[in-house]
């Protein structure tokens, strides 16, 4: 028998099976270096004895480590080290895990905190009242079939590092949609396509504002926006938002103030309030920018979903001086997980924030967009569109009548003429927050008025989408809802009221 | 025949038909409001003589306005401008575009340009040379089984708002690869998916760099994450690299300045050099990092590709104080088009990372992160890996063999123990920058040393990626790098030199 000075602690208790434990030690011996390539290894009836273990336990640890080539077996000499450590290979049964370090421990410093706000997301079985779209209404096998498709394209355009622009056929398919339905003038090298439209609003940020900028925002408005716009080191100041949309003749006392970079509108359905910016106050919010030099970032984030009036083009349709950066998304047309979403902007500004995006990720996934244009090109996009926007505009009324009739003396709300979501005014006496709470409780997610608000103050108001839930799932959802109210104002039956 | 003001201006040059033209102004003016609803229009004789065009061409026009439902013909009265304006459907013939405003026009000011730096990219026909993989050998009919497959599960969270962090099976898959390959203790709840090793880089630069702190980088390194790194304020400070790697003892000056808060480093096959990080350096830098409380961002961009000599393991393996920040992609394995990438952090970094990406763009694709669970679990990366390997090796074989026979004279280098590139030093009187600027003129991209130095000094280097390119095609790409040689460089048999 030789020396062997290396030592192995056995745990019979714990989980990890003993011979296990035997090989694991004995790897990360070789690995860490306290066992040499060739130094000679015990016999098994020595190292049972040693470790009170059985033989057969030392046999198999040994036969794992032999077959692994960590250690060799000669016929005369005995088992060595082996002289070279052999490949790792994912599947072998011997996993070799280094010693569990605390997951939590952190040896450097980080920069401060940010705030956390995303999309509302429910777990299985709660009823997700955010704004998102019915996703089982998604072109699932379609989509399928046409990433099938786009794989057995060109794979060096499509699998490698591609236009960091986004797949060319896309942007044909967009720039024809927007033209034809939407008055732009887009063509496809006037846009990028990002993943979703919060990275448009991200790049957007990115070339318009450093430390310090301002940015005129909506009250109420988008958080997910304003965190983007301070990412980039801009300051989002609050702009008030009445029935004709954003208050545009309060531009002018920020813009005295200093700095003011850009103003961040969705004046198609203004989130959250659902009122559309009137003709009025678009032609004097693209005076204010044309005459001041400052940017429009439109967010037109549900263009399609419009069910009533007459359909109103975007700011960008009207923009003759380069004033307006356009955002879009197919994210309520299709699904938000696919993260497709689009910016039209001045080529300058579509350049830079280009270049931003090449250091952010690069690029989108081509094969994902190349299966997009296709399913846009035949006509797969928009039927699907308007089998859901029929489907959500039932909903809408749906719940409109649902609202009237067992929460109609908590809440009070305008139809807004298209969307996904309803925004109610709450009775006096409710507090949305504390609402929002208890429904969480009870299985159902809404968003109280004071998520929207820049000032973080309290408003009376909740915004209650609708087109994710069928007719079923609405009339269970607003059955928890009813339930979660204080109870003094829950009304079983009340009267049509407004 | 009523009075009609509205004037068309007609083109018989352009090329868009004359009837197209004409409605096309009608609905131009409908929309701009200089027609308004009920407003009468002229008859096709009368607007044909106006015009000076066929009674044909006018009939067409309005054809297309009647049946778009912008005119109305009444049978006693004539034709008048619809009382309504009609949905604007995107597939109709008739596609409504605004006046096409100059997409150079800029009405706002941008923050400073950016330089852009990204992988070379090809055009079809032209010889890529960078480290880029051979898409050809990506296993796109097990991808496109996986993400049809993987689109019949839960749309919910698959299509919707998702974890951040990323799908949880190919977190789960990641961890088991790395604790079983890699030594590390990584549990799924220690990885975030990002869209690519970039996107890792961009979320560790954000949590610990703020604008002025520094971040030592290896000199030669890789650009685009010092572009990651700036942008997130922090400025990167050159260390110089050896034959064993990052001169860690020069890092301690560079704390001294002050405001050092990480070190960024390629270990395992340095880029560009391709060589690794010895185990004293390793040591001495972990040591450094636990003692200054400074984070290690290690970017281990092909970990797989190790074809000979012992593996080693990352620093992350050894890594017991939090230091290292883990950044991993599958782009090498898989596609680099397909953006798949991961970092491995303690906690709290990796919480507030999180928030970060929430900003950027939410999440990535959960659909082809579920495909790709499913090709990890059933064993189909690994094969595809180990073909990939052997084909790769093999051209770095042929690689070397065909060098030394065609650019003997003109380029020296070792035969690194992995990778996909070749870091040649060229002779004497070869300037690489020139080189390959005549390279591309005749279709072969390669890279110069200056690309890789952050003091933007030329180096006496090239890199050559072989991966991309099968026998033939190296054969082609070589006999047209030895053509851009300047002429007295080039050699056609050259004895066997070092």
């Amino acid at each position: 028998m030789r020396l062997w000075d290396f030592h192995i602690q056995i745990d019979p208790e714990a989980s990890k099976p003993v011979f296990l434990q035997i090989s694991h030690a004995v790897v990360e011996g070789i690995k860490s270096g306290r066992l040499s390539p060739g130094s000679p290894i015990p016999g098994t009836r020595t190292l049972a004895a040693t470790l009170s273990v059985h033989r057969k336990t030392v046999i198999r640890a040994y036969d794992e480590l032999v077959a692994e080539g960590w250690i060799t077996s000669t016929p005369r000499w005995g088992m060595f080290v082996s002289s070279t450590i052999p490949e790792l290979e994912p599947a072998s049964a011997h996993a070799v895990t280094a010693q569990r370090r605390d997951p939590f421990r952190i040896g450097f410093s980080l920069q401060p905190h940010l705030k956390e706000v995303g999309p509302l997301r429910a777990a299985p079985g709660v009823f997700n009242m955010g704004s998102r779209p019915d996703m089982r209404l998604a072109p699932r096998t379609a989509l399928a079939r046409a990433y099938r498709r786009a794989l057995t394209w060109s794979p060096e355009s499509l699998l490698g590092y591609s236009d960091p622009r986004g797949n060319p056929d896309l942007r044909r398919a967009l720039s024809a949609m927007l033209k034809s339905t939407r008055g732009m003038s887009t063509d496809s090298d006037d846009l990028i396509i990002t993943r979703g439209s919060q990275m448009g609003l991200y790049l957007a940020a990115r070339v318009l504002l450093k430390s310090g900028d301002v940015i005129a925002v909506e009250n109420l408005g988008y958080p997910p926006a304003w965190e983007a716009f301070r990412q980039a080191g801009g300051r989002p100041v609050p702009v008030p938002v009445d029935e004709e949309g954003l208050r545009v003749d309060a531009l002018e006392a920020i813009f005295k103030r200093g700095r003011l970079k850009a103003v961040y509108v969705t004046p198609h359905h203004q989130f959250p309030t659902m009122v559309t910016l009137t003709a009025g106050r678009r032609l004097a919010l693209l005076e204010f920018a044309r005459r001041k030099g400052v940017a429009i970032i439109e967010d037109d984030y549900d263009h399609e979903f419009h069910y009533r009036g007459r359909p109103v083009l975007p700011l960008a349709s009207m923009d003759r001086w380069g004033v307006v950066i356009y955002v879009g998304t197919l994210s309520k047309v299709l699904a938000p997980g696919l993260r497709l979403g689009y910016v039209a902007a001045p080529r300058p500004a579509l350049e830079q924030m280009t270049t931003h995006r090449i250091y952010i990720d690069h690029q989108g996934d081509h094969v994902l967009e190349r299966a997009l244009a296709d399913l846009m090109e035949d006509g797969e996009v928009h039927r699907h569109f308007r089998r859901a926007r029929r489907i959500y505009q039932e909903r809408q009324g749906a719940m409109v009548a649902a609202l009237r009739n067992v929460l109609g003396e908590a809440l009070s709300f305008d139809v807004p003429a298209g969307g996904t979501t309803i925004w109610a005014r709450v009775a006096a006496g409710i507090d949305p927050a504390d609402w929002a709470a208890r429904a969480a409780e009870r299985g159902v997610l809404i968003r109280p008025g004071v998520f929207f608000a820049v000032d973080g103050r309290s408003r009376p108001f909740v915004r209650l989408g609708y087109a994710g839930l069928n007719e079923k799932e609405l009339r269970e959802a607003l059955k928890r809802l009813v339930e979660a109210l204080p109870s003094n104002k829950k009304a079983r039956r009340a009267p049509r009221s407004r």
